[in-house]
């Protein structure tokens, strides 16, 4: 049995951004168009040292089915081990078999996650902007960024972090990815947000960092963190505040994204969610329709995503010649 | 990053009968001593192609969690392709870290379900049986009367299928296995089960293949096969028939396991379960009380049992030294 496999420096020589942005639109497109099946997430809480989530699915017609195995281990980081394991499997359609293998350590799932996010300003941030604001500058929240930079040029960047101590080095990081933006460490979330003509919310909080007192007119949101019930960043008085809620996927976002507190808060309810990304990206939703408006994007993460991304990686690895084949 | 890595050959090196049993024994008492996270089964249909079955869980104190993905793509066999592919996945309990992977193409699956077949059995049967029946003479049936053997010897064993194509060359492997049990073919499903003490049914079948009027005192059955809402081989009429119903999870078998038609078709509600297989291990509820009894066990897989044998396996792999490092 032969399976084809990618470690993480492979993956790292594949990442294109508009590519991906691309190839995220599709798989948006896709899922909003019926033309996948999705299982239910399964979770795994591992006593007290972390949590794992498993998504599968297919896109209709596509040669491949994919599972994610993803782990986050909090702890970790005190060990002085990556948080974030995952790996991606892709499995022939017709016959079952496992054709792929991609050690990628979860960078798959960051680059389609900032994605997502770049997609959702596409259609939700004011048409020019001249500020963005990160709060959370870990992996991913500098990963939005970087998506965030082709598809919505900012010139003047905040930040803003729960744990001070990483801010000064990811702003080192990121000043060297964009060397012409003006960037700031601010310090709270709410002078980021003030500043912001669109904010990225990319932390692991469990107690909200972002306030209906925060917003202001033209603001755009993505919420990022929440993929968890215990999860969140967001602020139920935020949904009382916003004129359009989005989400990649309602279903999920009433079950474990940042919706489902303001739900349980009694500020909204499933109905007052204006749309999903996807019917965005296919034109059947229109995104911002003025520049005083207040939008909010709640994403949550899909499998849809996990599939395309993963498809894709496999066939640009190919066509590029990295990764090997393993004999099992 | 290093893993662990075992092809279905080195897996094959590993089985031991009475070794097995007893894990996978340990497994149900861990299971029902409350010791087990078990996340829920994600379950994805890939177009017409197949069914992919996603188990997952930890035993707590274990080293590991276990991820098993089991892909059934029942076209395959007329490809000339296995019809179940599998893997298995074992994880650092305290980091989340992929170690091991076991592409045993569903051999450890296979054999933890003719472990749980013997559990029953063991506790179900009568004390001395002279004649066993199996319907369904595929993979899993044959592995449940090796199993089976070892439990409870049987001097006979009947055999119906309903592909009757595979019944003489099951008949001959058997028979090599098991050379001195006298191996009869019979013609339909009633006759096995009126000529035997325990009935094993481990079949894909959709439509039943055992009826009430099957029944007879000191009758033990074992139903493999169901692990899918769509699936049923038991009759619901047997449940108005048998005194004791025993089941791996009840929570579990009233979802997708026999007990799933039975009490749709209004015959048993999930009060009538007697208990769980885990409990008649522990000790903590009996089983046979008399040689008139007939009972009945559905089984539908837990992946606690996955966990479990996959542990044995990886340390029994390290102890007679087989499997090999890869590096991604």
């Amino acid at each position: 049995m032969k399976i084809f496999t990618l470690s993480k420096s492979d993956v790292e020589q594949l990442i294109d951004i508009p590519d991906i942005i691309e190839v995220i639109e599709e798989a948006f497109s896709e899922y909003n168009s019926g033309n996948v099946t999705l299982a239910p997430i399964a979770n795994l809480s591992v006593e007290d040292n972390g949590e794992v989530h498993i998504k599968a699915g297919h896109i209709h017609g596509y040669a491949n089915y994919c599972v994610k195995i993803a782990a986050g281990f909090y702890k970790n980081a005190s060990l002085g081990l990556p948080s974030l394991f995952g790996i991606m499997l892709l499995y022939d359609a017709e016959t079952g078999r496992l054709v792929s293998q991609f050690f990628d350590q979860g960078l798959l799932t960051t680059v389609r996650t900032a994605a997502a996010g770049a997609i959702a300003a596409k259609h939700l941030a004011q048409d020019t902007i001249s500020t963005a604001g990160l709060i959370g500058v870990g992996t991913q929240g500098k990963m939005q960024m970087k998506f965030l930079q082709y598809v919505k040029p900012f010139k003047k960047l905040c930040l803003w972090d729960m744990n001070p101590e990483f801010l000064e080095q990811s702003k080192n990081e990121l000043q060297i990815e964009m060397p012409d933006v003006e960037i700031k460490i601010l310090s709270t979330a709410s002078e980021v947000t003030a500043e912001s003509d669109i904010v990225v919310t990319a932390t692991p909080a469990n107690t909200p960092v972002l306030f209906e007192t925060d917003l202001h007119p033209g603001l755009h949101i993505t919420a990022i963190g929440s993929d968890d019930p215990k999860k969140q960043e967001i602020d139920s008085s935020v949904f009382r505040g916003v004129d359009k809620i989005i989400v990649d996927r309602t279903d999920q976002s009433v079950m474990l994204g940042e919706l489902d507190h303001a739900i349980n808060d009694g500020v909204v309810s499933r109905d007052d969610v204006y749309g999903e990304l996807g019917e965005l990206v296919l034109g059947k939703n229109v995104g911002r329709e003025s520049d005083d408006e207040v939008t909010l994007c709640d994403l949550t993460g899909m499998a849809v995503q996990d599939i395309a991304i993963s498809v894709w990686a496999q066939h640009k690895a190919h066509t590029i010649k990295v990764g090997r084949i393993i004999e099992v």
